[in-house]
Parts: C-alpha cells; structure tokens; sequence
C-alpha cells in the first residue's frame, strides 16, 4: 500500500511501528448502520435523507481498506461491510483493525472514556501495543465542578486533581479551542475574577465550561502541573464539531500563549490544525518547544490526505512532526490513520526521492523521525 | 478533454449533461477589446498601461479552450480571436458558447438583469437548456427601497415582494458577504432597531444596502419565505470585487447563522468559497443542511483550477458537492466554468481509480451526483 | 535542474538573468555551527536539545544544492558542509552562492545593515549583479527617533529624512505587518494624535516603533514620497518571526489601505504573503497597482516550494507577479531562492505545456515576465 519502488530502507521505516500520539477509545459493542453511520461523521448527526455517510471520503476508505482487514473485498457495499462486522463481533473487529495499524504504542486522550468505549488498557490490549494516559484538562475541570462545594473549593481542587491526575499521565491536552476558540487573553487570570467565575460556574456544574476566564485559569494551572512534571501540553487546534467558527480554532490565535509559554519549557503538541496546519508549521518552526501533529487530517481526508501531509512537509521542521491517528468512535479510524500517514508520508519522500532532492538515508531517517522518535523525545517514553 | 485512459461509465458519467447551479447573464451585443478585457477582469478595470488581462489564468484559457469553439486555432493572439468574435456576431457566439457547456439546467441569479445582459429565458434558449431563477434578496430590497415611501412600508413590502418573487424561483441568493461580511450577528434583528434603520435607509434609496441591521433583516425574511416555499438559499463566500477584504467573506464566519438555520430545513448553498473552500467542506460535512458549489474558482483558476476542486473533496461529501459555472458577463466564462469543472473532477476521479481508493462504480456515481444528481434533490427540479 | 523536456526556448528564459527584487545583506565573515544554524532558522534560536536547524526543508536543501556550488557531493553531512565552507572562506562562499543565482539586479533592503553584513554594492559585486536600493521605512523612523527632540522636531526629520533617502533608491519597503499587524486603520492619522504619540516615542526611541499612529504616520509620509517620486512600496505580508500571529499579517487585511492606494498610482509589492498568498494573488487580480511576490516561501519551501508558486498561479495576473529570494543572512538563501524560483515555475509551465493549456511561446514569454520583465517596470529599472 506504499508507492512502488521506495527504496527497502525506507519502506522499512515507513513499516516499523509507530506511536499514535493522538487516539481515543472505539465503541466494544455491535454497531448497526444508523450508530455506525453517526460515529464515522464529523457532526455526530445522521445524514440528510436520500444521502449516507459513507458517501464521503472516509466511507470510501472504510469500504476500500478496512473491508479487506474482514475479510472482504475492496469497496463492498455499506450493507456487505456492516454485515461482516456483525458476523465477526466487535471484540475481533477491533483487535483486526486496531493491530492493523501496527502501533507500538498509544497516548489515550482519556477525557471522553465512558462505559461504550474501550479503556486506554482495553485500547493497547486489542491492539497488541502500549497504552499510556493524556488526561484532557476541562473533563477534569467537570469533575471538579459536579463536586466543588464553593468557589475556593473548586480552585483548590482543581489543582489537586490535575496534580493527582498527571502522575499517571504522559501528557496533558487541551479542547479549550472548541470552548472559547484559541484568540483568549494569554495572561493568567487574576485569582479574583477566577473565584469570581467560579461562583457563576458552579451554578451550572453539568454544562461545559465556556467561561474564557475558568478557561485560562485552567489552563494556567494545567501548565504549572505540566511544568513541574515535565509533561507536553497537547493542544486541539483546526476543524472539529464545536465552536462559534472553524476560524476560531486557528493556531495563529494561540501565538500570544505560545509564547508566554516558552520560557517554562513547557512542550506544545498542536493537534489536527486542519486546515491551518501550514500555520501550526510556521509555529513549529520558530517556537523551539511547539509541535505538530495533523493526523486526524489524514484520517478523514483519506484518498486526499497525502495534500495535509505535504503542506506541512513544506515547512515544519522534521524534528517537530508528530504521528496521531485521532482515532475515535469506531476502530477503523485508528487503522486509517496509521495508514494514511504511512501512505502519504511515504508519497512526500518518494517525490522528493524522485526528484534527487533528499538522499535515501535521510528520507529513512525522518520516516522514523516522525513515525516514533520525536514522540519518543517528547514525551520521554 | 478529460483525462486520459478514465473508463468509459467514468467518461460518460462526467459528459451527461450538467445543472449549472449558478449562472448570470452574460452580453447580448458585439464587444470590442477594451469591454471584453474588463468584462473578464474580476476587478472591472481596465488593465495597467502595458499589461492586459488576457495575460491571467482566464485570458489564456479563453484562447486555449474558446478559440476552437469559434473555429480558431487553439492559443490564437487576443486580437485574432476578438475579431473572430465580431465576425461571428454576439447571437453565435453565445449560442455557441452557452451550448458547449453541456447544461441541461440553468439556475440563474437574476439580481444582475439589464438589457444588455441575455435574461434566464435567453440564457436557456441559447444554450439549449432548461432556465430556473434563483432571486437575489439584495436586489430586491433595492427595489423595495427605491420606492417605500416609510419604515413601516419598507419593511412590509420586503416581506410581500420576497413572497411574490419567490414563486417562479427555485432558490434565493444572498450576497452579504460583500456588503458587511459574513460575521455579522446571527440573530434576528429587534423590530424597532430595523424600522430606525429603514429610517436611515430611505433617505439614500438608491444605494446597495450595507447597514447590518438591514442585511440581517433581510436575510431572516428571505428564510421565512424559503422555510415556507422549501428553497434553498445560496450564500456567495469567498473571493469578490466588494467588501471591505476577502478575510471578512470566509464561510468559517457564518458558523452561527448556519447553526441557526440548521433545525428550520432551509438549505443552505455556499458557492465560490475559494480560497475558503476547506472551510465550507468542513461547514459542509458538519451540518446537514449545508452544501457547498467551488466553480467560480475553477472558472477562473482554469488550467490551475484542478487543486481547488481536490482541496475541496478531501472532506466535503460527495452528496454535498454541486457545480456552477458562475457564468458572468461574457459567454466564454459559462462554456469553461463546465469545461474545467469536468477536466478537475476527471482528473480527481483519475487519481483515485489509479491509486486504487474508489471502485470504477463509485467514480461513475459520484460524478453524476456532483454534476447533476445532488443539484435535483437540492433543488427539487 | 529545470525539468526536463522543456522546449528550448522556455528553458533559455528561465535560466535568464534575474531581477532578485528582495534581498537583504549577507554574512561576511566566517560561520562555525551555531551562528550558522541559528542563521537558517526562522525564529532566530537554537534548535532544541537533540535536533539541528538541517533537519528542516531549508537545511535538507543546503546540503542538496548548495553543497555542490562548493565542490561537495550532494547530501553532504552538515559538519562536511562547514568545514568546506570555513576552508573556502567567507568571500569564496559568498561570490560562488551569490553568483549562482544567475541575478542581473538585486534590489536590496537596506533596512538591517550592520558591520557583519555585506552592504548592498557588495552584495552586487560579490554576485555580479547591479544593486538597487530599498529603503526601509521601520529602519528611517529608528533613526529619526533616536536623534528627534521633541515631537515636532520627530515629524519634520520623519518627512526630510525619507525625502532624503529616497532619492538614491528604487523603492521603499514596509513591516508594518509584524510590528501591528496589517489590519491598521488605513485613513492618515490626525495631526495632533501624531504629535501625541510621537512624544511618547521619543521617552522610549531605542524600541522598535510599535504605536499603530506613528506606524500609519510614518506609512503616510511613506506614500507621500513615493508618489512624488514613482517609487513603489514593498509590503511585508504572511509569515515572519515577530508579531502577535501570523494572522495578522494576512494581506486581506490591508484591503482598506490599498484601496486608499489606488487612485495616487504608487504600486504596492505584496513580499512573502505565505500561507496567504492566494490571498495576495486575488488582491492583485482586482488592484491595478497590487503586485506580488512569494519568494521566500520558495526558499524555505525548498523541496516542497513549488505548490505555492502552482497556488499563486491560480489567479494572479502574470503581469503582476515578481522573482524575489528573500535572501538574508547567508548567501545559500539566495541561491536556493533563484534556485527553488526556476524549478517551482518551470514545473508550472511543463504542467500546463504537457496538458496543452499553454503555447510554448506563451510559456517563456511568461517566464520573462515574473523573472525580470515585471520588475523593469514596476521598478522603472
């Protein structure tokens, strides 16, 4: 599924296996067509009658490369596919597609776990890899509200919970850009407008935090955690379902907190940033602790996915580059990924091979680069 | 002109004739060099001394792709195909023109009718096609100011004409996006701030509205009409002559107006987009009620024009996509909005099918979604 | 190094000499390891601990193309390449890089001079080019505010001092763009908001100036000058090391101040405009007197530089479009800059020969244009 004649080294590189930097857990049960069809959309919604989900680019590579993993011939009909899902079960869908990624090991955003959901464990066990924790900074936050009692109690636990939460962790991440969009005042809030926002919080507990004010304060009490514990800040950036606007969530917002960031030595992992990931490269490229990953990209772009992976190439450096498949809902997202990025990556190299620009040993060197060693580096696995 | 070596169901699907979802008029009369220049320039300018704007993408598209059409050789000099223009006479051209774009529909935005522009019915009647009219809601408010004689009138007239107009219309159409942007307030205006402002309105009838609170009434009375009668309204974004920046017409900016339309039913069409045109996939792929036409762009990008339409299905659905020339002024721009929208989606469709993504089947289907097929269900013609 | 089976003459006229319309002085003196690498970086740092400035597209093409022009094998390791630079030394190094880019005429901004650099005529002689001057405004305002004593006295020197620089140069050149953003109140500022802001300059005259009054002040007194003499006037847009995002440097957002341009004739140069630069193409579509130059994102771009010179050939006029390398700091920048300039057009021209969209004599016509031919006249060389 590489392009032909990439030289071995190189095809080796792009084979060996991988961190998927960026997953979350797949559903454990048997899924009919309408769950299935919702979890494989980007709004969660069902598609407009007369129309199917699977009639987008990631349906088709669900039909194409998925299928055969069953069993299946390429490009069966949504009907086929679903059919043989259900004969094999969930348990062995899921270990066929999540060990066809070939990943050795996955950072699970742990913010969305549920009882549908395979746990981080569960993730790693299917998949025949490592399962290591990102703990995801506002379900904590919500943790904490359903419980806090008072506004001091909320900061302080807070600060417990995210102290507590990390020892486990590899890493910390961020949505706050479908929250309130990445352009908020970078500074850390004063603590009397914190406990001041507290206090309306608390009266809603169960919704979301929106307020940019708790917002930053988490933030800033995430990156003192994270700085104690020397651990990367991930950082959701680009398209998602939430939000007053895709524009909203540009990286380029975020330069102002990127740089009061610096100094701390605090790594930034800019996740998906689609399509404003040539944004995230310029970012990566002059702040010496920012990184990017446009995984999700790939996922979803599918048979346009190698367009994401060559405008990064075109100015991240190779060292700041990261592989997340962004894998969510259903298994099949974790094994595209893999996929995609291997086949797109693997296209960027064969072009710049071609061209007589890059020299095999290097075109091998950052097949590994950014396969597993700069996530390696990173989060000091 | 499509790419070589596509299978023949591939071929044909990308053949059958097309529903141009947005076209204007184009000239009636004979054109000398210095109104067809500025009728092809996006600025409506005449070119800087020692320049011409046959040197643009569209200029030598128009040599390269039109000349044939007029019996010239292929790259003829502007001035032997202008004379061949003249020669043939303005009724040829535009037969000959309008009827090599293969349409079997045209919805034409009337909003731009003037006696030297052919009207839908001629439009249709040279190119061999069936003419539908989609209203333009800015168009008719001018109308309505030019002769309310009060706020109140003013606004009961909008409502009255919008419901008249709307009758023999398939669509409205809203060009907000060059009058104040596309991140104006999505909610509906308060009665009395509209009546001021009608008041300031009507003591300069005869210009294009730009006041917001106006354009944002107008737009809510246009969708009470559309939710009634079932039209789609398209909504102009991306690059164009007006406004006070091309930032400000990124669809991105009407996430909330999106949003609030979503539970009413009211389709919604972006058309251009370019080069935002990621963002409108995206607006597209996440909403159901959201689609989304990139053809100017591909009018006008032409031997350049293939990258917009990949950029666009790397997330947009296929049953989202749709096609229009955005014909304008000159015949030429409707015969290339269809030739490049065929040789884009060819060339798109030719690499999936040599990489191995899509089924041959898949290909055939899609094209005949996109060309026609999405437009019908759309539009209910 | 051009593609091949390009017809003769599209060859010849992009291997012709050519108008490098963006440079910046060079280093003359010798480069051990760390200034070099900080030099090739875009922020101006260190790499991070465990990673080199080399891997990056920039440094990958040092070692491909630069390394040869010292008599090295391609891919040479970066501690090849500095050894045999230090033993040719930093004169040879600069006469062979410079030279190679094949440059007729370098117009320099002389904005950054310094001691360690070479100054504009020696970058001439070391290239064995002819070197214009471009003054930078920022720089002139430095100097001005330095010496004024009072507010008055800061104005009157502003106004004398671009009349006095300007008349040894071809053209001025703003950043604007990373000291406020570009999205600047784009009227001329009052008189008296002048004086006031100019007062609180000259408390603090060793910063960099930052006050959105004064910047659209010194732009003003900028445009007056210019006018009167025919001069143009550069604009930095899109990515760059400074500012509060990369989003504010989105050309878009000088749409007001280049509308104020229009009607006095001075020709803005939009520089750099990368990820932006379909942006400034659509600005130079619609302006008569907008021109644009993507230059730098070529030599950064390097392997992968040639989609943004595909995607700003989507819609720019080919009259309007210029040839700079952006070249700073090291002469390898612009080589690579004329170099990555010559192979992104010469892909763009085999591509739409080879689709036969373009004559071949349209082609090297084309080819002149952007090179050298456009800057003649903008520049009136």
């Amino acid at each position: 599924m590489l392009p032909v004649d990439l030289p071995d080294t190189v095809r080796e590189a792009l084979s060996a296996p991988l961190v998927d930097q960026h997953c979350h857990g797949v559903r454990r049960d048997d899924l009919t067509r309408a769950p299935f069809e919702t979890l494989i959309s980007t709004g969660g919604l069902p598609a407009p009658p007369g129309t199917t989900h699977f009639d987008t680019p990631l349906g088709a590579a669900i039909r194409r490369w998925c299928a055969p993993v069953l069993d299946l011939e390429p490009h069966v009909a949504p009907t086929v596919y679903l059919a043989r899902r259900a004969e094999l079960g969930a348990d062995e869908v899921n270990r066929r597609l999540l060990g066809a990624a070939g990943a050795l090991t996955f950072l699970v955003d742990t913010g969305v776990e549920s009882g549908e959901l395979l746990s981080a464990a569960e993730l790693g066990r299917f998949g025949s890899a490592v399962a290591d924790e990102i703990i995801r900074i506002e379900q904590i936050e919500q943790d904490v509200a359903e419980v806090a009692e008072a506004a001091l109690d909320y900061v302080d636990s807070l600060a417990e919970e995210l102290t507590a939460r990390a020892v486990g962790a590899v890493g910390m991440k961020t949505v706050v850009a479908h929250r309130c969009g990445l352009g908020f005042d970078p500074s850390r809030p004063a603590r009397g407008s914190v406990l001041a926002a507290a206090n309306r919080r608390l009266s809603e507990p169960k919704e979301p935090v929106t307020d940019p004010i708790l917002l930053r304060h988490l933030l800033w009490t995430a990156v003192d955690v994270a700085r104690e514990r020397g651990l990367p800040l991930q950082v959701h950036a680009g398209f998602g379902a939430g939000g007053a606007g895709p524009h909203l969530a540009d990286p380029s917002r975020l330069t102002g907190f990127i740089r009061a960031l610096q100094p701390m030595g605090v790594p930034v992992v800019l996740l998906h940033c689609y399509p404003y990931h040539r944004q995230a490269a310029h970012l990566a490229d002059v702040h010496p602790h920012v990184h990017v990953d446009v995984g999700p990209a790939l996922t979803r772009g599918a048979a346009g996915a190698w367009r994401a992976m060559d405008e990064l190439l075109e100015l991240a450096p190779f060292h700041k580059q990261l592989f997340g498949s962004g894998c969510a809902g259903v298994a099949e997202t974790c094994h595209l990924g893999a996929f995609f990025f291997r086949r797109s990556l693997g296209g960027a190299l064969k072009t710049r091979l071609d061209a007589g620009e890059w020299s095999t040993a290097d075109a091998a060197r950052v097949a590994h680069m950014i396969g597993s060693g700069n996530a390696r580096r990173v989060y000091r696995l």
